[in-house]
């Protein structure tokens, strides 16, 4: 299976644009599974939340989804991206999931950061795991990678692959915390981050690239630098992401000791 | 606060001779709490249930308990030190924390790795903290690293620090994991790891040193190469841990969705 990445840089506001330039980056390599940043067509440091509402879209029957929906359907291929989601009820900070059969997945961000809480409602659809080509992907957004909870519960619902939207600003943490919900969870997980910069509301957020894939023993397979705008593509064996024993004695899941923790 | 570690390789089964020679390592430096490896009076690498029995003590009442507790009281110290301890039911692969009062925990390893599980019976104690001076201590062992759900129990008791005994086997991975746990928990987080080889029953085993301690940023503030017989010791501020918000929005234990966690 071949699983990629966008590292990308989109223009705040500029969704049309957004999605046009970033399909057109996927186009020259092939991939079964892509993963792109998140809000990947809208830019991130919304200043109120009147600004989030009015960029974004309904999910599937916005333009973001629907273009995703199409280069898909061409191409025989899937992609999760994060995008901020128009629902009834507000605003939410959202990843898809979808294919050529259409939208599989729906998840909304659950632990927001920073003023995401002032623009956002906080997620409420949990962690969600569906079948790409009989291997299960699950879904989590940015600043999730800090609570091992999120990837447990994937993990649990079966997931053997993570997809990672994400706008990194802290540089260095979850390129660790990745590698190590890889190795304690035995799956592979794909970080897609953005670059550049953005100036909004008298403040200066800068993006950290360094976009990654990693696999069930923690090890980088593939990465970016904090600049670069590209599309990375690496071959992947799933299956291993199903074996959860690591020795004759060991079981990284049933191991666990539910009848000693706290939560 | 002073904190700090024993690497330090026990001959297998010497008793007396690894308490005497891990106590002397220990007297040329000062520290308010040390930490000790795990199995570090008997060794590690027992071929049967019976030898594991003919080498554990009694807590607190056994000679390697007593010695603790006695340096401890002349030094006005305390200890974490992980040991084979004799229960009437059997065998357990436990970790003591003692001062100048006397045994303040007594912890049984709740992950037992590889065979340990022939060895040892599973620990039944659950993931324990108590007070040094006003600093809250708590206590997991070795291959509990890999398990998230350890040190965010001791996190969500109010665990400052974690005293964690190894004996390390797979090169470099408790040294990225303790990180991420010291990370995602905001707690210093002290690894003292055995140096050397056990030749027994036809297998080697090789130990490999690197401990650490780590900070509530998940730096490593100290750390020893995977050869040296060293006590190391760190100056560490533990108000820090005390502080779950990283920014005026987020806190690590608060934002956490329970409501979407699958256990």
């Amino acid at each position: 299976m071949r699983v990629g990445y966008l590292q990308f840089n989109p223009r705040f506001g500029e969704v049309e644009e957004n999605v046009r330039r970033a399909l057109a980056l996927l186009s020259g390599e092939e991939a079964d599974l892509w993963v792109l940043p998140e809000l990947f067509s809208t830019g991130y440091h919304f200043t109120s939340p009147q600004e989030a509402r009015a960029l974004a879209e309904p999910v599937p029957s916005g333009p973001t989804t629907q273009a995703l929906l199409a280069w898909a359907g061409e191409r025989g291929c899937h992609i999760a991206a994060g995008l901020a989601e128009l629902a009834p009820e507000g605003v939410y900070n959202s990843a898809v999931l979808v294919g050529p059969q259409g939208l599989l997945l729906l998840y909304r961000k659950a632990h927001l950061f920073w003023r995401e809480k002032e623009n956002f409602l906080p997620g409420d659809t949990g962690f969600q795991v569906a079948e790409v080509g009989g291997v299960k992907v699950g879904l989590m957004v940015c600043f999730d990678h800090l609570f091992p909870e999120a990837a447990r519960t994937l993990a649990l619902k079966g997931a053997q692959i993570i997809a990672h939207p994400a706008n990194l600003v802290l540089p260095g943490v979850a390129q660790l915390t990745t590698r190590v919900r890889a190795l304690e969870n035995r799956l592979y997980l794909v970080t897609a981050n953005r670059t550049g910069e953005e100036r909004r509301g008298g403040e200066v957020l800068r993006f950290t690239g360094q976009s990654q894939i990693v696999s069930p023993q923690g090890e980088v397979l593939a990465s970016s630098t904090p600049q670069a705008e590209e599309a990375v593509v690496c071959e992947i064996d799933p299956e291993l992401a199903r074996q959860k024993r690591i020795n004759p004695y060991n079981d990284l899941l049933s191991d666990r000791r539910l009848d000693l923790y706290f939560r």
